[in-house]
C-alpha cells in the first residue's frame, strides 16, 4: 500500500521540507484552511493551535495546509505570510500545490469539501480521521488518544458537518 | 484494594440508588458541583453535559454530585431538584451526604479543594483522575479515550488550575 | 397621572426601603429575574451589571427584582440572598411580593411576560421602555442616553423577542 | 472652520465617492481596520456591522476605512475585495490613500494610535469621539443616540484602552 503524501509549493515557520513520511512515529494533525474563510478564523485554526499546545510535539504534530480553491489572487504566499504572523501561527504551514483546477492538488487529493478541513493521521501514515466544519474538541482529543495508544490499523472514520455553498461562519465549501 | 465510593442521601433523576461499584466495566465521569458557584454553572456542568452528549452511555457514565461547603440552607435538595430541571440537566445527580463539619462526606473523602471538580474512574473503579476548576476538553477528551482502551491500572494523575479562595467565575474554594 | 410604583417585600444590598418615587431625576433600570432562570444568569443579569458600571450612579439607577413565579420554595429570599453573593451582584435587588396566584405583585402590575424582563423609567418616573428576553446592547445603550437627554414625556416603546414557554437559555416564560 | 474629510483612492460596496459632507445630517461611524488584524476582524468589524444593523440608514451612515500601515502588499485593494466578500461586510469600505510614509493619509490626518479605530461624526460634520482597541457596546450606543438627539457642538471626547505595541486580539498598534 502507498502512502498519502502533500503536495506543498511552499513551507513557512520551518526550515525544511516536511513529509509525513518523515514524521512516522507521530499523530499527524493537518489542518486545512484559507486565510479569508471566517470559519477557518474563528474555529479551525484556533482548534488546530490548541491540539498543539495540548499534546506533546514529539508524539503529535500540527500542520497548517493552505487550501485555497477561490479567489487565488487575494491570498497569495505574500498574503499568507502576514496572516501567519498576525494571527501567531507558529506551526508549520504549507502551501497546497496548484492543481489543475481551481482546486490545489491535495486537498483533491484527499477529495476534502472546503475548508476548515482536518486530517489526521496515525502514527504509520494512514489517515483514519477526515473532518470538515466544526469538530468536537472532545472527540477530537479521544481521536487523538485512541491513535496514540494504537499501532497501525487501516480503517477510516470520517465526521462531517453539514455546511450551505459558499462560505459561512462554520467554513467554506466548493 | 478497597475501591472508593460515593456517599450520597439522595439522587435525582434515577430511581436507582447508583453506586460506581454498580458502573463497572463503565469508566465514570463525576461532576462535583455546587448550584449557586458560577464556575461551575458556566464552565463545569456545560463540561459534563459535552461528556455525556458525546461518548455512549454504555461506555461512560456521567453522574453529578451536589457537594454544598457554604450556603448550605441556600442549596437544598427542594432548590437543587428546580435547578436540575431550569438548566436542563438529565444525568443522575446525588446529593452528596452531610459530613461532621461544613464539607460533606464524598468531598471530604476524595479531598476535593472546591467546585467544581472532577474525578474521572477507570473501568475498575479505581480514580485515575481528579481536576479542580477549568478543564481543557482536548485533554479530558484524551483522557477518557486512553481509559476506554485500558484495562486496569493503578496510577492516579492530577491537574489543577490555581483558584483563589472564594468564589468567581472560575469555582469556589474551601 | 399615578405613577407606577414596584411592591417589594424585602431588600438586599441596601439599608432603605427604596422606591420609584425616590429616585425622580435618575433614569432607572429594573431587571426582573429569577435566580434559576439559565437566560437570566447568563444575559440579563451581566447586562444590568454592564449598565450600572458603564453609567454613573447619580444619572441611571440600576435595581434588581427577583420575580418569582414558578420553583416558589426553590427561590426563597434565603437562596437569593447566597445567590447575589456568589453572582457577585451589588446593586439593590427587592424581592417582589406575593400575589394571589402565582405571579407576584409587580410582575403582575407591569404585565410581565417572563423573565429576564427590563423595565426603564425615564426621569420623571413614567415607564418608557419594556423589554423581554435578549436585549441589544447596542439598543439599551442609545435608549438610556436618549432618557438622560429628555426631560418628561409619556410614550411607551417595548421590544421583545419571541420566547417559546418554560426555561430556555434566553429567558423563562409564563 | 475646516471640517475633516477622508482620504480614499478607492471605494468597495458603493458606486459614488463618499465623502463626509455629502452625509451631512446623520451621524457618521467610520471603523478603521486592516483586515489582517484579528482585533478588527474579532471584535471592531462585527460591532460596526452590529452598529449598522441597529440604526436606520437615513439617520446613522457607518463606513468602512481600510488603513493599511504595515505589510502593505500583504493587504492591497485585491485582497480585501475577497475579504469583504467572504466576512459579509455590506457597508461601503474606502480605502486609506497611501500617505508620505507607511500610515496612509487619513490615517495620519486624525492621528490614530492604530487598528481598530472609531471615528464618530455629529451630523455637522464634526469629529466628536475617537476610539481605539475595543469599545462598550452599551457606552456606543449612549455616545450615537446623544449625538442623534443634538445639534452642533464642538467638544470631543476620546476614550482608549490600553493596547500592547504589535498585533494581539485587541489591536494593532503602531
Amino acid at each position: 500500500m502507498t502512502l498519502p503524501e502533500l503536495h506543498v509549493s511552499q513551507w513557512f515557520n520551518t526550515d525544511k521540507n516536511i513529509t509525513l513520511a518523515s514524521l512516522l512515529g507521530k499523530v499527524i494533525v493537518v489542518e486545512a484552511f484559507q486565510m479569508l474563510c471566517p470559519g477557518c478564523v474563528l474555529h479551525g485554526i484556533p482548534l488546530a493551535q490548541k491540539v498543539a499546545a495540548a499534546f506533546p510535539k514529539e508524539k503529535v504534530a500540527v500542520l497548517g495546509l493552505h487550501t485555497v480553491f477561490e479567489h487565488h489572487d487575494a491570498m497569495t504566499p505574500v498574503s499568507l505570510k502576514a496572516f501567519l504572523h498576525e494571527y501567531r501561527i507558529t506551526f508549520p504551514v504549507g502551501v497546497d500545490a496548484p492543481g489543475e483546477g481551481p482546486m490545489p492538488k491535495t486537498m483533491q487529493a484527499f477529495q476534502m469539501r472546503g475548508t476548515p478541513s482536518m486530517l489526521i493521521f496515525d502514527k504509520s501514515g494512514s489517515l483514519r480521521a477526515h473532518h470538515f466544519g466544526d469538530v468536537s474538541e472532545l472527540l477530537l482529543g479521544a481521536e487523538i488518544a485512541t491513535l496514540l495508544g494504537q499501532e497501525r490499523e487501516t480503517s477510516l472514520t470520517a465526521s462531517d458537518v453539514s455546511i450551505q455553498p459558499g462560505c459561512g461562519e462554520d467554513g467554506c465549501t466548493i
